[in-house]
């Protein structure tokens, strides 16, 4: 059995900076890397491809809204023709740092209001499925698991991987119960570490309403700010050791 | 003999509207596309691929300084490394476009202000030589006939082509006479023809002063807006080929 | 009677040309000058209030959402008090071009998405009423006749001006028609004016399912772009004046 | 004896969070607020204006160049009526979120690199020093001791503040020495609070050479971020109590 462990990275923007990216890259195996709209810029892509491979940590694109402003979290009313062009724009130049640093681009996740709306929304789903394939077709396509996302990458040929969140609870649909309704974090740690052992081994986890409803998780979300974020990370790098699960990249 | 006849195209912005791309794509043999800093977006940059690629005119990328209020056309000072990753980030974008439509992407040249400081500072040049060499060591780098960019470019093993303006006057050492000296333009237009004609036949032309200057005319530069402007690129297409000149490609 | 007649001016950003704002000043009595965020830049609104003072026409702030890409027409999620934050920065840097040229900023229409939005979510629509109302209690809040954004505007206790658009077909509950219906536009020039006239003088229309609705009709939405819209503005107030409409600003 | 102490405060954007705006407000007498171009945004301003007026700080505007990605560090070749207009919209901007919190705007700094040109080119202090006193003839233009700025600022009738550093040594001519030199930076904290304590009670400090030479000093740059920045704050503070400096707000 395996997993991959992403998280967000290459946030920072010119003189600010966010995350804490050295410190969460020896933990993790895939890096979505911020591509210059909702977030990142050019010399930040360039050092953290440069920090990604140093780690040997496979990179993929973390292509967002063009709202900096809203850290791309913001829903934004665009047509499909414009989020097609904007994947393609983002992905393309992420690609050019990582093909001059001989980094494969392995992967494609949309980031925040973008990967909502592509998970809910059939022709967002589709449109930004396809604009990953005519990039390139062997990049795998992050979403939410069990979302239109990754319904619709299958269907245009991409690879996929399912993400799970190890401290979120889920509906009975297999959806993530919605931040404005109580219950939708899990705030005990071992809880969480347990959630996310089992969706990893079992393909299953209990919905906030107390069905067992089938998960798949080939890809673990985590994250890098803060001392707690990062103690997270190592307890459930040892649990899934413990249980026998390797840590690799997707697809890897 | 043979020369390109090559054009900014792609200077739209959201529902703003530059240049006669359309008028002009049937006359010319390179199209420089805006990346989306200092003009173009990336809805603008996927339409001008395939209208590039439907009229057989080659593709090349026009790089800018981030600065869409000034049009890349203020002197930015902006460090080594920050030209290098800009460079690279909007060539990639690009790209992606072109890999998508099956077009090659063939050239790049720089624009404006980025331009003309790649042309006078050498550390400048090189920087940009090398970002472009690092993507791609096909790519031909256009740059203003006798600069600095031409030299760091050729150092660096990159191919080149150097660029001449059929209605601007020469110092006698090669250089552009300043837009800010008294007749830097040639108002005439079959004098800037003769110009232009002998550029490319002789490898020739008289500067302000006098002296007969070499320079050498891979490209011509020439505009898109206005009816007096595609009226000029057609006379000078006429004449090219009253003389024997074929209008092909850069490398072509 | 009387009636303003006002047209979104000053969209012009850097080196982008939009609109024809010297030919449709003599012919108007409101500019709604654009702030900086979907269009237009602190040059072009110098230059705008200055031209708008010479033509004695009234200048109002015309915010937007801060997405120039897509000029303000796309819905963006954005907070109340984001919404409330955007309106004070921009109506305030109008205000100072305004004051330093002995202007009188007089009127806030919301551009594009956000005046779309203000007319149907009430919490949108006291958010900006609210915001126009602490930068200056004077200040007329233009708004879509029958909308939401009237009626907070008057519970703040601002002064108002309901807008009308001549070409447009109305509902019976004295919506717009949606432009995706077929007959949401009035394509007879003269019919188009007969209902302008109307509104102005009868405060009724005639909805597109037949019933006679009341509409008040405090300015008309005029458009300088091309030959044809100044022609209709023309003919506009010929009409108006033939029926002793008089031609004023708002509140004048 | 008096002197004013300033921070540049208001400087974080969107979710990127920069400075410890709250930690240094208690420390000192005059806040400058980013304005939106090189930092800063509209929620931020409104925040930090509120900030200030709740620890009696005095505000002012930091407006700079329009380069977010640079933090407005990067000369940018601007012309004169580009520098007039951008100042104009900035303090604007920010005079319209102290006019509704009943805050009165009392001074104005440029930032970055728009200081230092301000602080060597005449005309563009000259541009910078109209644009206020257009604004408004009361503000305080805060410029570098024994600037152009500060020249032209009086010049054209606007009373000034003359800003001394701590820890940055001077030349004979009263410039700063550049950072590009050796001895640029006072590295021994006691060294520099004797020459900020000199400058303030004397007018005068020993420059790099071993000239004493003259200096006003009206106001004390300071910094928030970090520790060691705060505790410096501290020190000055209570270094100026001793010899009985009052600590008040520019012009106070």
């Amino acid at each position: 059995m395996k997993v991959d462990l992403n998280c967000d990275l290459g946030e920072s923007f010119g003189n600010y900076k966010m995350g804490n990216d050295e410190a969460v890259l020896p933990l993790i195996t895939s890096a979505n890397v911020a591509c210059g709209f909702h977030a990142g810029d050019e010399n930040v892509m360039a050092q953290t491809v440069r920090f990604a491979k140093a780690h040997n940590v496979s990179v993929g694109a973390h292509p967002g809204f063009p709202d900096l402003k809203g850290f791309g979290r913001r829903n934004l009313d665009m047509s499909l023709d414009e989020i097609y062009n904007m994947m393609v724009y983002q992905i393309g130049a992420l690609k050019a740092f990582c093909d001059l640093n001989d980094v494969t681009l392995n992967h494609v996740k949309p980031h925040g209001a973008l990967y909502q709306m592509g998970a809910k929304d059939r022709a967002i789903a589709k449109t930004i499925a396809e604009a990953v394939y005519a990039v390139d077709p062997n990049l795998y396509l992050v979403g939410l698991s069990n979302s239109l996302l990754l319904e619709e990458a299958e269907k245009v040929g991409l690879p996929t991987a399912s993400e799970v969140f190890a401290d979120r609870r889920y509906e009975k649909d297999g959806q993530l119960v919605s931040r404005k309704k109580p219950g939708a974090l899990i705030e005990d740690t071992s809880e969480a570490i347990q959630q996310v052992i089992r969706m990893v081994t079992e393909g299953k986890t209990t919905a906030i309403t107390g069905e067992e409803i089938e998960i798949s998780a080939d890809t673990i979300c985590v994250h890098g700010d803060g001392a707690h974020a990062l103690e997270f990370v190592k307890q459930i790098r040892e649990k899934l050791s413990e249980v026998n699960v390797n840590i690799v990249k997707i697809g890897g």
